[in-house]
This record gives C-alpha cells, sequence and structure tokens, in this order.
C-alpha cells in the first residue's frame, strides 16, 4: 500500500483536487495539519482513523514523530493520506516526509495541490504576474525552520529583482523583513496587500505599502504579496460552500 | 451570468480542482487552451459550445480577440467557462482578460488551479522548496509578450538569490538563460532538470546542470528547474488515467 502526501489546497474546498478527493474518500488513515478545514475532513469515510498532527505554532507532534507515524501506518498496508495545506512540496515539508518514506522503504506518491502562495493573492483580486508589471514572482518563507530569523533570506536579491514577493510565514517578522526590503533599495511606497485566510469564509485582506507593513496587523495563516501587483483588485473568489 | 476564469492544472486531469469540475459539468460556453486535455474537456456537457483560441506558438487568435469573445458570450447570459492551463494568474494572462471584462461590465470570478511551475517538477519528485537547500523559489518566465527577449528579467539578481528558479516558457532561450545565470555567479554545476508534459503521461524528465543547459532537447511545453533541489528524485507522480 501507498501513502498519498496530498496538498489540502488553500482552505476553499471547492480548490482540493479531484485525485485528492477520490484518494481521501478511500482513505483508511487520514494524518492532517492544523490547518485542514473540516468540510475537507468529511469527505473520509466514517471509519477511517483521522490523526491531527497539529503541525504549526505550539506544535505538539515533532516532524521526526510525524515521519515515524507516515511510516507505521504505511506499513500497516492501510490505505493513508497525508494531508498537508496546500502544496506538499511548496514549504510543505512534504520533501522530508517524502525522503523518510523512501529511505524505509515504503511506497508514495506526492498528489499537488493548489498553493495558497498564488490563490490566496487571486481571491483578493491580485494576479502574481502580470503583463507590464511583473515577470516573476518569488515565493520566500518569512520563517525559516525552528523560529530561527529571516535572516538566512537574502533580502538584498529580492529586494532588487524588481518582481512580486510573496512571503509566507512572515508576519511575525514583518517589520524587519520590510526594513530589509526597504535598506536594500525596494521604494518604501510599493503596494503590498496582507492576505489572511486566503479563499475561505474567513478571508481579510488589508492593503498598505512596505513602508507601512509593520503597522499592518493581521494574525497567521497570512500571506504578504510585495509589489505592484498588490494594488490590483480584480477579483474576489468566492469560496465553495461544502465540498 | 458569471465568466469563470478557471485554472485547468498542469495536465493530469486529476489535478483539476473540484470546483473547476462542477462549473465545467455546468458550462454552455467554454473558451479554451491549446495545452488544455481532450480528458478535462469530456467534462462539458454535450451541448456546450467548445472554443479553441488555440494560443501559444503560432496563435490564431489574438488576446484582444479573445477578450472580446469573453465579453460576448458573457453578455450572453450563458454559463462561459475561460479555460486556462495551470493557474489563470501564474503567466496565463488571466489578469489581462479579468481587467477586459471588469472594463466591460461582465461578471467574473477567478478559479486558482495547480500550477504547472510546481506540480510539474514535483511529478519529477523535486520538491521546489526543501529544507538545508532551498528557502524560496521564483517562477520567471524565459518568453517576454509577444517573442521578446527574455533579457527584460533580471537575471543578475536570481543569479544570486540562491533559491530555486523555475523558468516557464524559457527552452528557446535556454542558452542565453544559463549564460546569464553563469556570468553572473551561479556555478555552472548547478542542477538543473527540464520536465516536459509534466504530471500527464508523455512526462520526460532530464537531470543536467546549468552548463550543459543549452544541450537539453526538449520540446515545449517544458519548465526548466534550477538549484540543489533539481538533482533530487523523490518521487513520480502517476497521472490519472481519466477524471
Amino acid at each position: 500500500m501507498t501513502v498519498f502526501l496530498v496538498g489540502a489546497g488553500p482552505g476553499d474546498p471547492g480548490l482540493f483536487t479531484l485525485k485528492g478527493a477520490d484518494l481521501l474518500g478511500r482513505s483508511e488513515v487520514v494524518v492532517y495539519d492544523r490547518l485542514i478545514g473540516r468540510e475537507l475532513l468529511a469527505l473520509a469515510p466514517p471509519a477511517a482513523e483521522l490523526i491531527d498532527v497539529g503541525k504549526g505554532p505550539g506544535a505538539s507532534t515533532s516532524q521526526a514523530e510525524i515521519n515515524e507515524l507516515l511510516i507505521t501506518h504505511g506499513r500497516s498496508g492501510r490505505l493513508v493520506v497525508r494531508l498537508k495545506g496546500g502544496d506538499p512540496f511548496v514549504f510543505g515539508r512534504g520533501g522530508e516526509e517524502a525522503e523518510a518514506l523512501m529511505r524505509a522503504g515504503v511506497d508514495f506518491e506526492v498528489v499537488p495541490g493548489v498553493t495558497s502562495a498564488f490563490a490566496a493573492p487571486a481571491a483578493a483580486g491580485i494576479p502574481v504576474t502580470h503583463r507590464g508589471l511583473a515577470t516573476s514572482v518569488s515565493v520566500i518563507t518569512g520563517h525559516v525552520g525552528d523560529g530561527s530569523a529571516a535572516g538566512t533570506v537574502d533580502w538584498a536579491m529580492f529586494a532588487r529583482t524588481g518582481g512580486t514577493l510573496v512571503i509566507l510565514m512572515g508576519m511575525a517578522h514583518r517589520a524587519e523583513i520590510a526594513a530589509h526590503l526597504i535598506a536594500f533599495g525596494r521604494d518604501a511606497a510599493t503596494p503590498v496587500a496582507v492576505v489572511h485566510w486566503g479563499t475561505t469564509t474567513r478571508q481579510q485582506v488589508i492593503r498598505s505599502t512596505l513602508g507601512d507593513l509593520a503597522t499592518v496587523d493581521l494574525p497567521a495563516p497570512s500571506v504578504i504579496v510585495v509589489g505592484p501587483v498588490a494594488a490590483m483588485e480584480l477579483a474576489k473568489s468566492d469560496p465553495t460552500p461544502r465540498p
């Protein structure tokens, strides 16, 4: 049997994939993160074992423990779905879980998902690339590893790319990040949007500038968009009521 | 009635979203691009009008004509699905279509999709970010606008970010892009992977280095991944046979 590392998408259950929904509907064990919505978990059969590994701030299960859990259940012969927010291979630590499974000789497969790095801005009406405004988009973590500083990212270079920056898990370090980007040449007047719980019914959007980012107060999970496109407001996607 | 700008995902029909599938199943008009698989179009009702706008090399319908088509059909009161490869707002020119619809006063909604920028590498076993190897991923177009040079991208900065680079539509300019990145300081030995038709049954992957990228010969559509993660091969996702 195989462990499926499945991207749950950005929050709106309608943005889950057909393949993910099919696997979840046949799952026997579901190992899920903190940010997975109840609507998605309802797709699992009533008999499925649901295991909350509560990853995130104040995590109760370490990454090593999660890896062990996946290996143990993978070896049990049951259909295991490891449900991860967004896409497993975009800041999802899915690569580490895949490596652990590979080392243990447990079959696995990755099922990509819609990443919140692009879908949260879209839900706020922001295209991360746009003709004449951005020929690149960089997705950066504002929270490296276990609480270490945002200083391991080369902000000087990102200040100068001119393209759109999407910063994940960056709200705790937002003042420092904005200061770095401005110090290295990005205009303080550069538009910024912060999208909290993007694509869900709890979505909130605050528009600001790089110079004022420190004053934007939204809790996690929030995505920070920096660049001319952050001033755009093309449409708001309506969250799907139920899957 | 609303025009839905829907991301078709990277190619594997199983990576289409639940919301996209629902809308397509109720569609009355479908305006689709060259790279959309027949399996997805089969989700539209038999009575739906399918309009191929063949965007891509040798395009037969200009962007202005596509915009007009969407406005006209949007005003007809029928349910219009504009089906675009990958995600509409990630190098999909969906922003331009949304702008045109907004100016024309036609309601629209964006439905994000799984971007091939991340799913094609994943299908080759490459996580675009990975602990200790990449704290950022930049998605860059190698083909700006209507055939203009890759020179409008600031390759000097991307050479120095140290993070993963994913270059879309870059095969025609691959020699120039590799030369720029090496000239600006990226090691010629940096691992590179080229993923052709990623996530589909036609998928091909060639592993190389930045110094040898010019010799990699795969046609469009191909995604170029540059960085240490490009040497990883964690898993291959199996394409879903049918939706």
